[in-house]
C-alpha cells in the first residue's frame, strides 16, 4: 500500500513522457499542423491525461523546446573536438542541427507566440551560460576571433538555419560562418558607404 | 502644339518620380505604417495623379523595390576596390546595406506577398547577374574561396540582414561572413552529429 503514490507518480512521468515522444516525432513529420487530438492518438493515451499534462497546445510545445534546451547545454559538457576550438565549433554545430530540425518546432513557436515568453529567454540564457566557457577557452587559444560576441554568434546561426534549403545547402553557409570566426574580420573600403 | 505630349509625357515622369521619393521616405520613416493618403499628401499631388500611377500600395512599393535593385545592379560596374576580391566584397556590403536600409520596404513585400511574385524573381536574377562577374574574378584570384555559390553567399546577406539589432552589430556579423568568404571551410568533426 506504501507505494502506490510513487507507483502512480512513475506513471504520471511515462505517460508525459510517452506524450513528449510522440508529440516530437508528429511535429517533426508535419510541421506545425498537428492537433492535440492527433498527440493523444499517437502516444495512446486518453486526451483527460494528455490535457492533466498540457492544458494547452502550447504548453506542449514550450516542453518540447525546453527540452531541446536541456540536451544542448548537456552537449557543452560532453563535445568532444581536438583542441579548444574544435570543441566550440563542435557545440555550434549541434546547436545548429538544434536549430535547423526543430526549427518547425521551435521558430513555429517563437513566431507565433509572444517572444517576451519568459520560457525563451530563460533558454537563451541557458543556452549563453553553457556555451559561454567553451568560447572563452577557444580564444584564450588564439583558435576563434574575438570579433563576435557569443550572443552574435548564435544569433547568426539562428539566421542561417532560417534561410529555406535543404540541409547540405545550409551546412555550407554555416561552415563559411565558422571559417569566419577563425579569422580576425578585415574593415572593407565599402564599409563607410 | 507639336511638343504638348511631350510636355506632358515629361510631366507624368516627374509625378512619378516625385511620388516614388516621397514615398521611399515616408516608408523609410514609418516602416510599412503609411496609408496612400499620406503619399499623396507628401508627394503634393492628387489621390486621381497617385493612383493613376500606382493602382494599389503594393505597386507602389514595388517599384520602390525595382528603383532599389537597379541601383545594386548599377553598383556592380561602378564599385571600387584595391583588387577583385575587394571589389567583390564592396559589392556585397552596397547589397547588404540595401538588405538593412531596405528591410521595411523589401522584406515587408516579401513576408506580406506571394513569394512567387515575377518582380522578385527577376530581381533576384538580376541581381546575381550583375554579382557573378565579380565573383567570378575574385575566385580566379583566389581571394574568395569556392566554398559557396553566389546564390548561397546573397541568402547569407540577407539572412544577416533579417536579424534584429542596431546596423553595429549586423555589420560585425556581416564582416565574418565576409572573413569567412575568404577563407576555406574545414570539415568540423562535428559535422556528422
Amino acid at each position: 500500500v506504501a507505494d502506490r503514490p510513487t507507483a502512480r507518480r512513475a506513471d504520471a512521468t511515462r505517460n508525459r513522457e510517452r506524450i513528449l515522444r510522440s508529440a516530437r516525432e508528429a511535429f517533426g513529420e508535419a510541421d506545425l499542423e498537428v492537433s492535440m487530438a492527433e498527440v493523444a492518438r499517437r502516444s495512446g493515451v486518453g486526451s483527460a491525461t494528455l490535457y492533466r499534462n498540457f492544458p494547452s497546445r502550447r504548453d506542449l510545445l514550450e516542453a518540447l523546446y525546453v527540452d531541446e534546451v536541456d540536451e544542448i547545454c548537456a552537449a557543452a559538457a560532453t563535445v568532444d573536438g581536438a583542441g579548444a576550438g574544435a570543441r566550440f565549433t563542435a557545440w555550434l554545430h549541434r546547436f545548429f542541427e538544434f536549430a535547423t530540425s526543430k526549427r518547425s518546432i521551435a521558430i513555429g513557436l517563437l513566431e507565433h507566440s509572444d517572444r517576451s515568453n519568459p520560457v525563451f529567454r530563460t533558454s537563451r540564457d541557458r543556452v549563453l551560460a553553457a556555451g559561454r566557457p567553451l568560447l572563452s577557452a577557444a580564444r584564450e587559444r588564439g583558435e576563434i576571433t574575438e570579433d563576435l560576441t557569443l550572443e552574435q554568434i548564435l544569433d547568426l546561426l539562428v539566421a542561417v538555419a532560417k534561410i529555406p534549403g535543404d540541409p547540405d545547402h545550409l551546412r555550407a553557409m554555416l561552415r563559411t560562418v565558422l571559417a569566419g570566426l577563425r579569422h580576425r574580420a578585415e574593415d572593407v573600403p565599402g564599409d563607410a558607404d
